[in-house]
């Protein structure tokens, strides 16, 4: 059979290789379940406003369930895109008569535009779940160490003594931010463009609202040339996965460093690891190192959205095409990467006596002893930084009050001592759980400032787990809808 | 004098080059007058806390408004960023005894998340402020243009006639996401990481909430680590502009495009236009290139951020320096860029008689024409498709019955006159307005609908303006009060 | 059988997700042949430097060559990339004793390097080969329309007239430059990393220089650390393939527009056109339209190399894999590319009568006007530059020399016929064919100077075509060679 | 005055904001100096080609000199341009007589060209210099440090023992990749776009060859349209900044992670370092993070080229002025980060005693256990591979023959001791020096193969200095030449 499309308007067809290069068919395997429901809640519609007749609507009908049950294999390839592929399929299954009503009032460039956004809605939904689950993760993690005691970094530099349960909780707040940008982004995809046709909408009488409602949507997009030209949507998911995943790449250097013979802080479980083909002790942090990589990935495709979308008319262009796959790899490499990360970490053995040991190292107390310079022998604190600082020259861990007291001389001409600081005082600012129990303002380390900070997680979490049933369900609800609307049809 | 920082810790200073490398005093411009609030607010809750003694306390404030009095020329450039250049400022001018307490319990960790945060804020405002007049631009130019027909374009090529209400219209579409999605980054952007200190917080008995609510921000940041590690509210305000600057260069390729002799649909006014050095006669669209171009520096600058953040460990490292001039650049690019579209558009002459001479070129009303058969013959759309497309490739705009009914029958075996086709039906279908006015689905083009949109608009927009008016009056009456606050002291 | 690597460290496996996360199988089908080969060539050096016996060697080499017929659908996609699958199939097929000895002096990490260089050599002979098709039908489409008169542009406003021949030339002259650079990268793509084995090289008497020579490469890496962690010559040809694809977009933006109702400057063929499902008119330029929306996927591409390859430590780290899909894409991406330009310029209509009538609208004609009164009238550019400004505010195309006059004086107090302008030299100023003439500096549109340019390109490709030819033979004949030497082997 | 370029063509005047946003003055400093050469130029081959009168030319030259010595302070910044504004310094000081003269055959879009060439050109030599200031620093650490062992890394995971200079020369062969690039790049700048003109040439009869000789290029651009459109060296520039500074973060990285408490395999000069400024024990390798961060600046000004060029159309669009600070940008932060970078490295403290101690842990020795097994038990590699790795297991660094023994009777039915193992040949094996020396094909550890590469490298390193030389040596001359030239004309 000749090309359904290009048999009017265009005499000649295309060769192999242009074939290949304008198709989208390898990509829209990620549409066909979506395109399937398109087309079953825009033929519903076309019957119930009397634009085709119920008779014919209901041959469509059972012609697209047939089509889903055969599965995307059956379609023929060689189509530009799957648009047409289903069409033609149809056709040859119902004839044309019946089968060449299907795409009254309507063009690809908003059906591809309902499709994309129907898929997606899915893979934010899964997002959004397995962003939940690394949270609880977290939240568990943070739990069981308290107060297990671990150098706290700045510049990858021991800095002061913290918990392992306050750095857990640093990521967890971090991709909770994260989980708020997936809501709100979802709230700007799960709009349907289906009716703007074209661009121009139609003559045709179409009932955009009741497409919108069948196929789960919030509500029609409005202007019909925005409906088919924007794809913000896409940036904006693409630019919340990359967030992610820059969070995860955080996450994952962390558990690098943290791996090696230096550090010893951690040993991933060996379903996470790999070992060498030539080194055979070797036991490499390997899903870490990916995940960190595929950071990389997912902002190309960021990148590659933004530069196809640059400086275009509107309304559609088919440079848009290209912008599937990207939104696609994206979303699945972020997917799979949150889930990895969730295994990872509920794997992993927690090194809790070798982080204990070091967090003295590097005289992470020097802040603390400031401190409490400043509060019993109230000197500025400018000024307790410079003794400190001068006395971490000398890089002893346990200075004595005479140590302190001989710089002090240098600085403010008067010892410390004299001045109301005792070496009961220094040695108490020396140890690292008490410099932790006293960063107890809200959100400091003190396990007592922690365990509110795992309360109020737990609550905010519990909000989030009614807000994304709903959605699901949501969804969900108006696609049994569908197909039960469908079944009393045919 | 030494310099207070280093000359404790450190014996070697850096050179010119060295110190130009590390520098960030040419960024911190952006945050002198954050730099100042913070440090009013934090020394006030100080006070009031009793950390640092209430006459100490008056000192400082005395000293910080006489500093903002003198602006940040007077400040001593070589220090490696604003807050140790002021603080050495501030004792210069008030002796080491005070104004060395008012770095107490405080990091320029979180004093510089803390100051960004400030600034970005005050960026995102204008921003909201910009592109509300935009739309009401956008509004006026459809109000005005309802009944101006102009061709519709898809691949750029003619494809149904549409009126250029319709058209802007679209782009007022796209830009009310954006306004949403900057009212949305606000929500993650104005929270107070002050208190966090270096990632632990501090021993200080600080009142984290005193010091968010004197500055106008939501509310503390919990996570004490997380607050001073965390860019990700850069990268999300980045992606936002980076839309923006998308659907602003595609409105600019359209500008440029139309202001051509080919098209000459629009003519700018000579206040954004440039001539040529050399070639006398030219008028050249320069602001809307520039425009397009400088998309170019706002993702830019968003791989830039992206680059920067990926794979740190946490919890703050140097490297987040280098995102601040980012973000700046970006801001100010997409800000100004908001308000020169607004310009551009509202003194654009635009020539709706050359559009409207062009609307029927490229036979755009053959969708109609199609859909007629569909109507009157009761044929499938499919094979109306086919007819007008074997019709169009002898490019009549004005086909005959006598025309169709030649094609109907090599594809159908049938004349379309013989099922129900009228002369009249086809006439009307060829007129561009009533193309147009058929389109009255939701989100079409026909005036009926395009003054709904706008009224449904004008709608939106004043709750837009209610909410980013509550959101100014809340910082600026906390700053009146911030500085209310700090005179009853001093 | 157990996994031949995790047997020995490792006692858990992978489930399938995390399996499915790491696994390069996919993008390991690019580099199947280039394993094979490269296990051949180390095989065969490991028997001529008796590190393995001559019948070990014999053995080995025959299932390497059974495994090559057998294809890489023989293998099992379960290993986590080909290299390990491939010796599992080895092992297999001759049994451990001889099959467990080829690995010997060898890791994955230079084995893959040497292969990616070795797929990635072909795909830039590949493009040489195309780049080289592409300027030939620049050159013919140049010499067929050296007096093609079209207006040229700047900022898309009508400037200057020019001819096809030297916009066309233009696009060639950038292309060129794509083609030394593509060439200039392969000098570091073909370099031989193998016996760098993990990065250390190895304790057994490798000939490095065999390998290499057997394997076509200019000369072996040099440091074995540099030679399994650098990626920079990724990159390069990442940022080689953008620079194309930015020049592609450049042309394909020009195609777009030139096809359109308003300039219908070019028509394409059918073959590289679509139409619309629902507009049955429409003839879309979207081979050209995808083209420049791929633009977007190679330049995202170079985004994730960038990426992926930051920050990270010496020597080889698992990130790297997720490098060589980027690469995979962009190749192939920018060949399909430039292969559809050449064809879509070669079968495009130039329509030369609508050009030449649109050269001197936009009052093309000035810069040679005010050329011609410095000439005649000796008054300085500058000057001459303000009397056709003002001229043209009236956008009168053929002034008079009264107008001329008229307005010379308020500017200049004179008139320029009383200085000697006359009002033929003013008549030949605004032929657009004379102007073009007059252009006939060097690089200029005049015919004399297309002309010698064509005749320079020419003699410039036939350089390239010898240098290129040179490195595909070379190429092949050490593959040849290779294929003899284990021939021999077996 | 009014405005010498609009007071023509154009009736109104921007605003202060618009003129703002389009104005490219503050970048214009980065080509102060280039336009004055090529003004000089220009002005001196319109004189000898009569185009303009010598005493015209003499007095242009004598103005352009005065201007030189005024500096660019004194030009009036409201122009858009430094061209205009240096033509309109020009005209005030010499009147319109002479000074309107200058740009006869002239454009901006041909001036500004060559004026981003000729100061790229230089900060592309002074990038060759610093790089090989930085080679020479890695070869001295290198020579200093050939015996000095240190723990070789995949995965950040301990691999086998290495050397010091081993690591080193890693880098400085990765780094003289990147000097061939900037070299082989420099080829495609230094080229002369000056008297292409607007895109089309000019009908004057210019001596391209004689400015572009007189100002140091290769030769003349070709074809006048490509020369003022095209942006591809620009790019081509960036991606090798990129590359370097992609190398440079890899270096950063680890200064960065050597530096801390875990590794301590390095301690930086104070010079580099910063303190904090609550913690006063912090040195932090702040030099070495910011300069990981800014490879984020570099990669993100390749975006924003790279999205700027897509999708333009020929010849000169506005967009391009957009490229200019993007390429300053990047190319002062590179040049910057390769001298920091020689800075930190020689002034570095290198703890080799640390570095030793770490060398043999986590069991690095395994691989050459594996090899010894494979040479004198004759078992195949993978058989080795999986008795070492069984053995690894109990994490034991120094195994015994008995233990070995076990394994392989469950591994291969047999004890390797009966197979020729040695308890000699196994001790022998866990020796690092002993892992290292052996390491001596091409390209490996062993201090034999490390001396050759040096020396290699030494000679390299001299053919580089003579081309380079070469290179400044050959823009030098012209440029006094062109000075001479002025001088004898006036």
């Amino acid at each position: 059979m000749s090309d359904i499309l290009r048999r009017g308007r265009l005499s000649k067809s295309p060769d192999e290789e242009m074939r290949a290069y304008t198709s989208s068919m390898a990509a829209d395997k990620w549409i066909f379940e979506a395109d399937l429901h398109v087309d079953l809640a825009h033929t519903l519609m076309l019957s119930s406003q009397g634009i085709i007749s119920k008779s014919d609507g209901a041959k469509i009908l059972s012609g697209l369930l047939q089509i889903r049950e055969e599965g995307m294999e059956s379609l023929d390839f060689s189509y530009e895109d799957i648009h047409i592929s289903l069409e033609s399929r149809l056709i040859d299954l119902i004839g044309a008569e019946a089968g060449g009503r299907m795409h009254s009032g309507r063009s690809r460039n908003d059906e591809v535009a309902t499709c994309i956004r129907f898929a997606l809605r899915g893979e934010l939904l899964s997002l959004m779940d397995d962003l939940m689950v690394l949270q609880r993760v977290l939240v568990a993690l943070s739990q069981e160490h308290l107060t297990t005691i671990m150098p706290g970094f700045t510049h990858l530099q021991h800095a002061q003594p913290t918990t392992f349960a306050h750095h857990m909780m640093a990521h967890a707040d971090a991709l909770e931010r994260d989980i708020v940008r997936v809501i709100s982004a979802y709230s700007r995809v799960n709009l349907c463009p289906l009716g703007a046709a074209a661009f121009a909408s139609t003559g045709f009488n179409l009932d955009r609202e009741k497409t919108s409602r069948l196929l789960g949507f919030f509500k029609p997009m409005n202007n019909s040339m925005d409906a088919v030209s924007s794809r913000d949507f896409l940036i904006e998911c693409a630019a919340v996965f990359s967030n992610i995943m820059i969070h995860l790449s955080r996450m994952a250097e962390e558990i690098i460093i943290w791996s090696g013979q230096e550090f010893n802080f951690v040993e991933l479980d060996d379903t996470y690891a790999s070992t060498s083909s030539i080194m055979p002790q070797k036991k490499n942090p390997d899903t870490a190192e990916l995940m960190r990589g595929k950071s990389g990935t997912v902002i190309g495709a960021l990148s590659a959205l933004l530069v196809t979308a640059k400086g275009l008319p509107l309304s559609y262009n088919r440079d848009l095409q290209e912008a599937t796959p990207n939104i696609i790899k994206s979303s699945e490499v972020t997917c799979a990467s949150v889930r990895m990360m969730a295994g990872m970490l509920k794997t992993m053995t927690v090194h809790a006596d070798v982080m204990e040991k070091q967090a003295p190292l590097g005289f992470t107390s020097a802040t603390e002893l400031a401190d409490t310079m400043v509060r019993d022998a109230k000197i500025p604190f400018r000024t307790a930084h410079q003794i400190v600082g001068t006395l971490s020259r000398s890089s002893s861990i346990e200075p004595t009050l005479e140590e302190i007291d001989a710089i002090a001389v240098t600085v403010i001409g008067e010892k410390l001592s004299a001045r109301g600081l005792s070496k009961e005082a220094i040695e108490e600012a020396l140890i690292p759980m008490k410099n932790i129990e006293r960063r107890a303002v809200l959100g400091g380390p003190a396990p007592v400032q922690m365990k509110k900070a795992i309360s109020d997680k737990e609550k905010q979490l519990s909000m989030f787990k009614s807000q994304i049933s709903a959605l699901h369900s949501s969804v969900e609800d108006a696609l049994d809808n569908l197909i039960a609307e469908v079944k009393k049809e045919i």
